[in-house]
């Protein structure tokens, strides 16, 4: 076997044998195989992809070219939630402790930010004092301690995923539905949860700018997940403007905390509920998905999420204090500047991915990985899509340290605006459900 | 501008402007462009092309990255020849002497074998004390003085294509006709010549396999040239089977000087006759081309284009007596060994790649830069397509100096030949010409 034919093989279209993915795989890994052969057969399987088969075993391989995290010790069901990146998604943080509350146990690897989609890790440690890199002893306690931890990654999980990502961000070959779906997959089979909920963004703000190639992406998701024991479910949701209100790091804390008292936006509040009674679905609290939903607004609006959140905030060295005052105890830059409407009419939509790049602008977010990140700025959008705006009216507010980068935030903030003279229709922010 | 865009835009099927392309060939060239990113951009440019535009400018920034040979102090016209490489093409040694004989000059900068089809310098290497690694003025003052000289790359010609090609001989991006069009002629560029023939080969021993992507490549050889003041024709060859009857280094100057001697195979002496009448035309020495071939054919048979060989021969320190005496003068492995026919019937057609396989796998090609080789190895072929034979005919001859791969060469010349019950129809040595 040599490297060379199977980039001929999969440029010419044809099918790899699992002997040869993981010639691939591990020589890679191993440093036998190049990076020049490595990114030359991504970019051909960009063009020429995986079919099913050969995603499910990709996946397998690099699933299994780390560690495993067992979870068998944590008694009751472990349900596992993913997000393929939006910008201003803090989901994780309000769903985790509401699927707690009710009894589930969520035991969450999270990512740091990269591009223009937020890390739920930097978000968390917004948090004076929060500890996101947990060893696996303090995280498998937390989750039977508290029933909800949210982790940096532990040890070594899916390097083979993690280095082929690396490589795939700077050579253009990101953007392929079988490379998508095995690197979050490898991820979430090394991690021993029972079933899991897959929040599949569409829209300008998302890896899928088309509800058909998210669809598809969906679908093999939840495939693989089944061919592999796990049950899964994939919500394909809104990302043509940004989730919520808030986006940058510790903004969005101060939202999610705001739902968890039961007064946050309504489409981050609607999408908060459908996964967390997806999960509680899956993961046998209620057989019934109206019954999940209601459970789970109640645990919103009577408080019982919130001191979820509070008992893990606590568990993991944080302030606990950031749910009863978290104006006071989290920090946001002192500059504070308008964005208004360069146009009358309704707001149409409001291009996610520049408002995510406005934030990293501003030093909220990273282009290389190890950057250091200012969780203080960010973005503060008043107007969203269908509501009416006069010209001039304040539509956003920028977060900024250092006034130098205001001009050019401000600039992306205004780009991302779409004004038109017709009301739009509204928009769900659930576009369809692949069980 | 960013590396990372340029491969996007060519990946999403986008036309590339002058200013992108030198910055990537450029970058490429000072090691500022990894070779990760590089070979990500082929593979793109592999499914998406470069259109004749991409390809014009693509060739001119390669043939401008390094020197430029001047052949201006040369009296008279010059007329260059290429061939895209095949087994047992030894043309150039005899075309070059034969439009020598007949007033063109032949400046000719010729390569090393790579892969299965051999390299006019090796062949060269044959003769006892022949030298191909002329300095400047050596190869100017030769070409004043004989009228032709035959050496390796003086000098720093197309760096970035050298660059570039050897990664994409590691990537699977070899076969594609815009970057197999800018390779030959960045480095045809960057030569002084007026016109020049280029010998396209088709079938198994080549890389066009089939008659239509021949014949885009020789329409975009030809454009390429015309659109940088070069007249340029294209022939387009078969090598269905291998040229003439010898495939290895000095089993070929064998041949090209009987075929002087005015006794070579018909189909090689055609294509040489054929060839050396174009760049007679191209360079102004008859008009028409009936005349020309009639010319050409003369200087075999009378003598006057052996004399130009054993010219070169002896300018270039060779041994001149090679003309007189080759078999003695020559090295010939020691053993040889018959292949003999596995069927009845006729030869269809013989898989020239194959027995260019045999001929590296018996020590006389390369399969990595540097690799000494072995000049006294090689394959006789002595049945030729349409030719009759009986099972247990002897169809060829191996010459090998090491017995132990002896064995595997055999198999891959018995695999190489194709007999049929019925006879083939024949093929000519030209299948067309594109001006």
């Amino acid at each position: 076997m040599n490297m060379l034919e199977i980039i001929r093989k999969k440029r010419d279209g044809l099918k790899l044998t699992e002997e040869e993915l993981k010639y691939v795989v591990e020589g890679y890994v191993k440093g036998e195989i190049p990076d020049y052969q490595m990114s030359a057969f991504l970019m051909a399987v960009f063009f020429k992809h995986l079919d099913e088969d050969e995603t499910y075993t990709l996946t397998e391989i690099m699933a299994r070219s780390g560690d495993y995290l067992d979870l068998s010790g944590i008694p009751g069901k472990k349900v596992d939630k993913h997000s393929t990146g939006g910008v201003g998604d803090k989901t994780t943080l309000v769903v985790g402790p509401m699927v707690a509350a009710l009894g589930l146990n969520f035991a969450k690897l999270s990512g740091r930010a990269l591009g223009h989609s937020g890390g739920t890790i930097d978000k968390l440690e917004s948090i004076p004092g929060f500890r996101t890199s947990l060893d696996r002893e303090e995280f498998v306690e937390g989750v039977k301690k508290v029933g909800v931890v949210i982790s940096g990654q532990t040890g070594n999980i899916a390097p083979a995923d993690k280095k082929i990502y690396a490589l795939r961000d700077v050579t253009a070959t990101v953007d392929e539905i079988s490379l998508i779906a095995s690197s979050i997959m490898s991820k979430k089979l090394a991690v021993g949860s029972d079933a899991m909920v897959i929040d599949v963004k569409v829209g300008s703000g998302a890896f899928m700018k088309n509800i058909e190639d998210a669809r598809k992406l969906a679908n093999l998701l939840v495939k693989i997940g089944k061919m592999h024991g796990r049950r899964t479910v994939a919500l394909l949701t809104d990302m043509d403007q940004p989730l919520g209100r808030m986006v940058g790091n510790a903004l969005e804390v101060l939202e999610a905390v705001e739902t968890l008292q039961g007064h946050g936006p309504e489409d981050f509040e609607t999408l908060c509920v459908e996964i967390a009674a997806h999960m509680l679905v899956l993961g046998e609290v209620y057989s019934k998905l109206e019954r999940a939903r209601m459970e789970a607004r109640k645990v919103l609006k009577d408080g019982r999420a919130l001191e979820k959140f509070k008992q893990m905030v606590e568990y993991q060295g944080g302030n606990p204090r950031v749910v009863d005052d978290p104006e006071n105890v989290l920090t946001f830059a002192s500059n504070i500047v308008d964005v208004r409407a360069q146009d009358e009419g309704f707001v149409d939509h409001i291009n996610a991915e520049k408002v995510g790049m406005a934030v990293v602008m501003l030093g909220g977010g990273r282009t290389r990985k190890d950057e250091r990140i200012d969780h203080s700025v960010g973005v503060e959008i008043l107007k969203k899509r269908g509501d009416k705006v006069k010209k001039g009216d304040v539509i956003a507010h920028i977060y900024a340290s250092d006034f130098q980068k205001i001009q050019k935030a401000r600039e992306l903030v205004e780009e991302a605006y779409h004004i038109t003279s017709t009301k739009p229709a509204k928009v769900p922010i659930i576009h369809g459900v692949v069980a």
